[in-house]
């Protein structure tokens, strides 16, 4: 089970009634926009991306490690920042790399403006560090691209509703400021950015034979992103299902085709059992006795924490949830005054695939597979279109070759 | 003469009718906050103002190098970047300084808050980079320090009141934030942090025996600030005397008494014949043929040239203004058509003081004291209180040490 936050975004604002057909979202991250000179082929891609008759809103992440270096900034002055402060302080690494990219649109000849995301009308609730996007008010946006300018919006930041304090949203905040805006606008696409050509059927560093998956359903792209692939963060998935929003994963630095993720249709209905291996090196489990499931789901999502997997067997509940949420779990916890203990020595591999529904014998199979490499699964979770375990962080990589070559997914 | 902007803040907002006799406005500068430890102790300067009992609002400037690192970013981007988005830009360096002493003051028990300058209601004009103030709705503002909280204001930047759209306010813009604020919030003082101790009777790198001066007339500290006294910006001083606020500037390093800048009354009736000698080491002197005054200085004021002394003889109209000027100024004169050439090997050195209007003789002796000394002055110009002169930079040293001298300044 995934708990991620669905965040409330309108279908379409009024005032973009008749939807564009011909706007594109451009999402690039931290990566694509490292340096002066990455900065300046992202401006001529999307210059070219305007030049053949698109309007362009595109949405940038901080350079490099500018967000690092801040919060290393805020940690030698304070050792537990304010979170108000802290959002004001970490959101300006986005602006930084807005500001420059429209420079270097300038230069190319053509007309460009960078917006905070409280000016690109972003409006979040007040939950700093991991706010949620409650509405879009994308005037501004719709200006700009009716006098013919490349519009470039700071990721991952939003300004509260009631107290218009600027807010961020967390981790894949900027993914999710790109698929918000993608709906907002009512953009033919959501074009992501990555330094990898699309999703994999699984990581070619561990797998050298994984291949390209040309196209994939939300589902399956919602549980390989949970599951461990990082080209996209969960939450945006959530958005762009719920918005209907077509998903277009590319390389920055090639004109190549990535992959494409929308609805399930006709023509996905002969599509493979198995569509990947997804891997997650670290992940902690928690098993917790004492507190009903929801008195207990509740603490956890008022602490902001990121549940993942969910197990219950008798009275013991078995949960899992990224390592940085770490710290903010164990204070729900014990706040709960539950008995919990958690392990910090397991990982997860995943087998996701929209054929699995039709198909038993896929958990026998995986089952067998980890058995024969002498890998134990403590705690295995499933849902229609995945099979989860969690094994010990040192065996991720043998399990996952052994998975995609047992499944044929060369 | 001196063309130094005014600008046009409302004296009191309506909301603060009545004046906050305990609010004070303290600014400290790029060296006050140049690294994790100096916030700290700024945050322990504004922590013991608030508990001395004044509400305090504090105007911070971006650490150190800061603005300087990201004008070095937009300059690898761009040769002649975008002025909107270089605001953009540039803007964050105060936000940085701002959070984080916010978050150094939460952890010494206080509350606080930062408020970028469109936050904190500094609206301006949509002249990007040398934008100014046109009003300060300090609503924000007043809230805040209604909680008890401690006020932190991005210095040196606003919103335009049609595009809301990051300005920046120029040279010394972070003094004029100050200043303006103290005006629209009733404040007592407007407390100037640097790394001197208040304003000497002359550099006292230069001049070994200068004195620290107590007191000064708004005049005089116009005069000494436009003819290189560095401890404030010009403009910020004209908001001062134009709103009446009571200026203080002092060592961010003690607790010593500085320089009070307040408006000359019967106190300061028997006061020195000079108060200081000022000297600006390098300043270009442009001679124009063939423009009448007023098309002249209209053209450099559209292109925003700070234009200090002006003197006429005949047809040529010989001014100067300030290095950094240069580039605009040349686009503007070549615009105008006109006949100009410019020579950047002078520098200035300056009298100034309230008691020279009774005064005859002082530019008898000012002028015997440089020809002595064999300094020859091609330029010389005057106000009721201050003499100037642009001698050679080489000799400005000299000629501030025999000045001093001469007019018994020790």
């Amino acid at each position: 089970m995934t708990t991620t936050d669905y965040e409330a975004v309108p279908a379409v604002e009024a005032d973009a009634a008749a939807p564009h057909l011909d706007t594109v979202v451009m999402k690039f991250g931290g990566t694509s926009v490292a340096d002066p000179d990455k900065l300046k082929s992202v401006a001529r891609r999307l210059v070219a991306a305007r030049e053949s008759g698109s309007r362009v809103v595109a949405v940038l992440s901080a350079m490099g490690s500018t967000t690092d270096d801040l919060l290393d900034l805020a940690r030698r002055v304070s050792d537990r920042p304010e979170p108000r402060e802290l959002d004001m302080l970490i959101s300006v690494g986005e602006r930084i790399s807005c500001a420059l990219a429209a420079m270097a649109i300038h230069d190319l000849g053509h007309e460009a403006i960078s917006l905070t995301g409280s000016q690109a009308g972003i409006v979040t609730d007040r939950v700093h560090g991991k706010a949620k996007i409650v509405d879009v008010r994308a005037r501004r946006i719709h200006e700009a691209l009716d006098h013919d300018r490349i519009v470039l919006v700071a990721g991952f930041q939003g300004v509260s509703a009631d107290s218009l304090d600027v807010t961020t949203l967390g981790r894949g905040g900027s993914d999710t400021t790109a698929v918000a805006l993608a709906a907002a606008l009512g953009a033919h696409v959501c074009e992501v950015y990555t330094d990898v050509d699309g999703v994999y059927s699984a990581d070619p560093r561990l797998v050298p034979t994984a291949r390209k998956l040309d196209v994939l359903s939300y589902e399956e792209m919602l549980e390989m992103a949970s599951s461990g692939a990082r080209v996209m963060a969960t939450r945006s998935i959530e958005v762009a299902r719920s918005q209907n929003v077509r998903l277009h994963v590319r390389s920055t630095f090639s004109d190549a085709e990535g992959t494409w993720i929308r609805e399930e249709d006709g023509t996905m209905l002969e599509k493979a059992l198995i569509s990947g291996v997804m891997h997650q090196r670290e992940e902690t489990v928690y098993r917790v006795e004492g507190a009903t499931p929801a008195r207990l789901f509740d603490a956890l999502a008022t602490a902001s924490v990121n549940v993942d997997t969910i197990v219950r067997t008798g009275a013991e509940v078995v949960f899992s949830a990224p390592v940085e949420d770490r710290a903010d779990a164990a204070r729900a916890l014990d706040a709960l005054g539950v008995e919990w203990s958690a392990r910090d020595d397991l990982g997860k591999v995943a087998l996701v695939g929209a054929g699995m529904k039709s198909h038993p014998g896929v958990a026998a199979k995986t089952f067998a597979t980890l058995e024969a490499a002498g890998i134990e699964a403590p705690v295995v979770s499933t849902s229609p279109i995945k099979i989860a375990c969690h094994i010990p962080t040192a065996d991720v990589g043998r399990a996952v070759q052994a998975l995609h070559e047992a499944f044929e997914l060369e």
